[in-house]
């Protein structure tokens, strides 16, 4: 073991008054909810970037965590890294991890360089996760760190970029799949613009539709079963990003024939930057048949920036998983924490004190939704108030035509009478169980 | 005459030098500007609503104006009104005009009643037109005013509801054609939630696409030769609006087979309330093939809510009608001042001051962006910039697969090489123009 | 009794496990919280505006609720709603109510006549106070909703409206000193412009300073013992408001010498549009000691403008009266609901539950705070976080001056060393709370 | 001469008809503008750290930029880095320029290391401002980058930070002085919190006075007789700053009894951040006497943090000039251009390109307020408006009290005549200027 994480045991569920700061309070693995595990439910992963890529840096700031696997620039750190990491995943126990390739392996000085830490580093995860439960939620490449991406990936007006992404998406596509991992993400950070001065977006469109089109094609060529994932994110690191937010993305798949192909990973804190709830994200993929998978970290409301946050917000958590239970749950996707600590969260202890912490509030949302489900209050409200299309004349009436419609209304016979929403009964009776 | 203008003259065309309040400084019609006479190209639209119906209310106060045609209760006063905006038109001498029915009749105490109200009003719309050269841009329903539709017309719980607005769009259609207007219009305020605890939002999502097709199918019966515009706009009213912004719409077309059938019509204030600039919902349109029509009102920048001023920042409205003539300029669309007075100001003057000073910066960013591209530099910057996929090798690779990438990018024969952007350098040569 | 609330019984305490709709689950006025009665922790307020004068109306549409009492346009309805808002405090049980002089009378066509039916409903007030325990918290003056007030109350460029503000305010302080309310409010919805073009700031500042002088001077010659409170909203209506936040309030205070004369009412939704959070607003009046009272409404993240909806977010809730309860908890002031049910909720018990669900996640706040100051662990660690300050050293060196303590540092004696600001494990913390 | 801008001459004035991307059209350094040269007025600074030290990252990128100085680690490069800045300010000609200690020197391993590293550039830029007419803006420290600072600089909780902090700015205000610095800023970019959690805001603020008190008086005791400016941000890097807008400052200042000491260096992006517009900044300052100096880059108006971008609308630019002329102009402060090139900028002729466009818009930003100035129809327009304030019965009333004011307006000799306030009007007569 590492000295970082000085000999810390694996946490447990001790209940909800437990009132140590290194313990599960309400997540417990193995506790049935709506006939499933709960770890089958939330399917957690921890995320390499956030939780031990980063050091601590912000736009006005360097670095300010010292771990003993920075800077990686070498392929020793990069495994000493690996050992922490699979150390804090026997210490949370969560069933999942994921990854960039940047995160894992130091950049070569060629793309064959590269790979080759690359390909390193897998063989060292795929030895540890052969004597571990681990397993890998997905994989994806980081196309917008390095300064060759700064003009997009597969939207960049140089095409060289366009190969040098196409190259390195097969080879995380690859690795994702010897690891068995259960999807593919793609997020375009790059993909959109600075200035529409300097910008073609209809032909970026088509160029990042075409990629999107080749991903598919080399999944379905090298038999991987898992989902392709787009995720939404309206603007940062670019001013405007073509995946704005998960209608967008649907309009996107359409256009280039991917729709029943692609699916979405969705992220609390993107959903903020383009002016929605987390819940209206979901309900919207849900509706149109795109969901995926979930980033469960949150921005801050009053911060105009991606802060990545661990969730820490019962209530809102509670609605997220509302949506995911009514839809089903997870089939491929689970509840990714692409979360960061803050920067001056310094130590080993405050690292896995906010994946407990975040895990938990998961937990409680699970459960306060599915007791929600179970009650059913919310779906009979809505069987009520939409009760007038399951009539035969409402269902005829929409088959019908403006002319014919018209006809009933103006000899008086339709004369609706506005009726209460029930907006505040509604939100009381969620506070029920939250 | 009524006595409220005064007797006011017709705006005259006075040069950049004027220093009268009265006076189009810009807004010269009859100046030809790329081949076409500037009234050709903006096709201005005044707007009933916030020039003529709008009484200076806001969600902290009650009425500020007092028109001789307040409050719109009775057919008399609705006539007065008529009379004052054409009036109105006839001192601008802008070509077109907008309405929605609840603008120009009184709510009668049936859907007949109403019907008959408005139809009084289409014929006196026609007898003045008839007389004069202002002619009808668009027609709208107003479906979002009355406590009716508070929950909805199309995508209403009740389909009571659906089958009124049905009709009601029947009935503005109609006048819309008989007034020989060359679009119709569809904004749904209310088409969206308050709550998702209340909200089916595939249910509602379908009558919406059905609620479209219906439209369109009656466009076809009826012969009109117009484009059906819908307007994108995320929210207020309602907490979420389902035709958020343009690219959402795109979608939403395409899930309901309209993409062909129905373009867009895009204001500068919805498209900040969305999070994009102007420039941004007009250029995602175009690429995309679906801009309609506009609606030249900007919000301020620090107000959350929309706030239809007039606009008046020459260097922003430029770079709109920049992407609107690069896409070969309005067809059935133009120029609809869908604008608000502020509240304070009270005056026949201020009213019509703002339409004056709004046509004013139009017709500077017209004349500018048409000066930018006849002058080429930014698609001379765009091709530069773009020049390696006009290669045979970059199409050729377009076609191809990941697999046959990887293997040119892996040899190293690919390694690009960061270009500069320019961004400020074109954010300069725009500057000669503004 | 009024047909309105159709004989519905006071809500009872019925704990937490109560699936009622119409009962407190946690709200029970005599359970005693850190020694005091939970009634008198948060001596709730109802409020007139929203909750009987506002008739469901928003900027894009009219009148939703049809209440027996509109419109206010005569005494005697007046009276039916002074009826009906008595009925609800009964069925509420809840201490306090509040009122603007607008929302309880209907306005006359001269000042004079407006006082008389102003009298008349305090009169009415009296008499129904007398036999109840029915008290007000506070009293204000309407002074942005008739159009008079269009520019300005205090900082109108026109002096009669000055007058006419210092005279209104006169009549409120006086019924609010006879109904023996315990604070009189002011809020400047119009004090502030729209544009700067026509505004003279620094100007019009002195004279809501001078203004604010007078109400203190009025105050103390009558001989009200309640506190005079500000209420910060950064905009809406005017685009911009001088009471911006609780800072600039402290400003505004200390320039016109009234620090220690006046306090501040602060609201969850103003605190969210300034770009705060609550906790942030109440934090910061209580280091700068200037905190008054409080508005329990809260804005949607979602929308950028003042939506006063009843709290419904039980840790945001807790956070607030943390930060109350730390400052020694309400002297005269209280949890004022200045809170709209959503338009399409129509009927009376939405009314009832809105109010009585609002209350419920006030108590559950307000236990939860209790709880975590009772625990003291927040406590220990500020202690724990900034024991350095507290040696004889460090005191020693904040009298100091630059020039010495250099001479420390150069010397290398001072070397700090970073710890962990543990902001993960303090949410954690508070999580088991709420 | 450096490598860098590989001999490029000094950018000469062309007017506005030059097409040229190198040289001024507006700015024309002795072209007199109101009596007095442009170059006077505008007082150009060239901020060292976004053109020099800053190397193109972002949250989720890299450096972009490779110039012959970075990385800064030795004192080698920081003279090559020096020389390079020097050559920029030969070809741009503009007097000023401004540093933080960080930009200009490598950190060393002890306090005392990186202060002879400091004393080193400093020397070096001494010498070659003996050589030329290049003056010092302003210094400043950085206490925002280093980890040291991660929890605040003066507001951090342990003691020894405060103390590096006070060392630290004794320095820069040292080496200020020796260059006959014309302004010392201050901006707390720690000076904030995180979480509330666990900070003491009240503690902080008073360290933050105490520690501005000694600011003060170190000015003094070194007879330095610039002025002290604090720069007012609402947040980034931090959650929450306490410096948040010009009106939180003054407040703050007040507090401390240093409102006739320190004044404020205001920042367009900086203020949209705070949710003003940049003129409201300006005009708030002057209405209290505290404006000090300007930082004049922009914020995007659609991206929630710093972008600070160089100028580029001149409507906007002209109403941030006119409040400032209308102030009397700047006296020790000046334009500071703390502004970033995109990180897809690459090249040495964007860094020049962008400078001169900058300088450009606001030449033309000056030009347009000094002719709305001469004209007088702002002021006209403002003078008519408050002109009732100016007769002998307002001053009167102003001086009196409720209760005589009531009787006034209750005997009807008051009723306020509401009047347009112009706005459309007031924002065309502008556009006759910009």
């Amino acid at each position: 073991m590492t000295d970082f994480f000085q000999g810390m045991a694996p946490i447990a569920y001790e209940g909800p008054d437990s009132t140590s700061p290194l313990a599960f309070r309400h997540y417990n693995p193995d506790e049935v909810v709506m006939g499933k595990r709960m770890e089958d439910h939330l399917r957690f992963a921890v995320a390499y970037w956030h939780s031990f890529a980063w050091e601590g840096g912000d736009p006005f700031g360097g670095q300010t965590f010292e771990r003993p696997w920075h800077p990686q620039d070498e392929i020793g750190r990069a495994k000493v890294k690996a050992d922490a990491a699979f150390e804090l995943f026997d210490i949370l126990g969560q069933p999942y991890f994921c990854w960039h390739d940047a995160d894992i392996r130091p950049e070569g000085d060629s793309f064959a360089a590269s790979l080759r830490n690359f390909e390193t580093i897998i063989d060292y995860f795929e030895e540890k996760m052969s004597t571990r439960k681990t397993r890998l939620l997905w994989g994806t490449a980081n196309m917008f760190s390095h300064r060759r991406w700064m003009s997009g990936a597969s939207t960049n007006p140089d095409p060289d970029v366009f190969a040098y992404s196409a190259a390195t998406v097969k080879t995380c596509m690859d690795a994702t799949h010897r690891l068995n991992g259960e999807n593919y993400v793609l997020w375009g950070g790059r993909e959109g613009y600075e200035t529409l001065l300097n910008t073609d977006m209809g032909r970026e469109l088509d160029h990042m539709g075409r990629f999107l089109n080749m991903v598919v094609d080399y999944k379905h060529k090298i038999g991987f079963k898992g989902a392709i994932l787009v995720e939404p994110k309206p603007q940062e690191p670019s001013k405007h990003q073509y995946d704005y937010d998960a209608t967008t993305c649907y309009g996107f798949l359409q256009k280039y024939g991917l729709e029943n192909e692609v699916k979405l990973n969705l992220e609390q804190g993107h959903a903020i930057l383009a002016g929605h709830s987390f819940e209206h994200e979901i309900a919207a993929a849900t509706a149109l048949g795109v969901l995926g998978s979930i980033d469960m970290n949150r921005n801050d409301y009053q911060s105009g920036w991606d802060t990545d946050q661990f969730p820490n917000n019962t209530p809102e958590v509670a609605l997220a998983y509302y949506h995911i239970l009514k839809d089903g749950g997870f089939t491929s996707g689970g509840t990714n924490f692409d979360a960061k600590l803050r920067r001056q969260s310094l130590d080993a202890e405050d690292l896995v004190a906010a994946h407990v912490g975040g895990m938990d509030i998961c937990a409680r949302g699970l459960k306060a939704a599915a007791a929600m489900l179970e009650d059913g209050g919310l779906d009979q409200a809505l069987a009520a108030r939409y009760a007038g299309w399951d009539t035969p004349e409402a269902q005829a009436m929409l088959q019908g035509d403006l002319g014919s419609i018209f006809e009933q209304v103006h000899t008086g016979k339709v004369d609706p009478k506005p009726q209460s929403g029930r907006q505040e009964i509604l939100e009381n009776y969620v506070n029920r169980f939250v």
